[in-house]
């Protein structure tokens, strides 16, 4: 028996979890993910080779909470300011507990000066679950990111 | 009671509003909004800081239709063709009359000479209503740029 | 009477089209239309001017197979990655045979070096239709690019 999440119901996950990261709200970001999860920020290259590391790493709400204090310890995120456009969901897979989903995002970076460029491109590898209470959660999201330049990409949660 | 604006609802409004801006058809951006309403375009540091002055103001579909006049005669629009693409809308807020919604954007630019940048981010920070003959309304449209960087930014409808 | 395509359908078609492209699936591509179709990729000013050609002309399945070959062999889409996004269908249309409507797209470029810059953006003018299997099939995919500079446009699908 598939699950019965709906379309619209990935569509606004994706959108609050957009909101969430540009609106500087970091400290609600774990929410998002169930409690034991795969959150991995990696390349296209690293991907289809299949390996195991990425550049950033977390298998649990707790780690990528450890991961959002460190941000602000370091203030990074403040230096400048990001957009993203996350876009439409293409579904790759359906069973009983919950739905794979590969989905495109863009992302905007805007300097302290007011340049804005495209910062990064890439698409999440979701898979995502329902909770008890029956909110959506990811429990997986590997963010393959489609640039190997990799500098300041981990620095900000994607 | 809250209204039963539906998701689906609320994006084909913004692509429908896309559309119009793009198109250059200009002339029919004033009817995405209530009669009385509120248009403004400003910035994230005027936004936080609370501040009521925009770069651009309209409290009315009058003052933005004055301001596509405005825009013909100075021809401003001619020069260059821009290209919105409206992330999907996070739902802040829903009462009896409407709803609250931020909606990220891209706005890319087209130069005479073909290159493309991506020129302006932000999120819109609408209030969406419904008229009597049941078409959804922007009752508040406030266009929150990314940049603080606003020279030409102000040519354009948001 | 007029079908009953979903807004929601023609969203899972143009993710699913963009995953497509970008997953480097591109022998899977031309099942996205029609067996008789209309692929153009071309400009506005052309669009406008209602020039018939494009830049790029398909009017079959078996045209796009052809196409994707001539790609293949030219390797031209192995020297650097594409990332489409895909905004949401104005709808323009609908019969009792499909729908048609219009959809801006932005397309980011990632170099080989790692550096990403905004290549393309533009407007799908589609028809749509159903198949007798149920699917949605592309009768007509215009391909209206904002920029008129157009070398290296032509060399990928869009």
């Amino acid at each position: 028996m598939a699950t019965d999440i709906s379309y619209e119901a990935l569509n606004i996950l994706n959108a609050d979890y957009a909101g969430c990261i540009d609106d500087d709200l970091l400290e609600q970001w774990p929410s998002f993910f169930t409690e034991k999860c795969l959150y991995k920020i990696t390349t296209v290259e690293n991907y289809r080779g299949g390996m195991l590391a990425g550049l950033v790493y977390a298998d649990s709400q707790r780690m990528l909470s450890d991961r959002v204090t460190a941000l602000r310890e370091a203030n990074v995120y403040e230096r400048q300011r990001y957009r993203h456009v996350i876009g439409m969901p293409r579904i790759t897979g359906r069973d009983d507990q919950g739905v794979q989903a590969d989905t495109p995002f863009l992302v905007a970076r805007i300097m302290r000066g007011g340049r804005t460029d495209l910062f990064a491109s890439g698409k999440y590898v979701d898979r995502v679950t329902v909770n008890a209470a029956g909110e959506l959660k990811l429990a997986q999201r590997i963010v393959v990111c489609d640039s190997d330049s990799f500098d300041t990409l981990v620095a900000i949660p994607f």
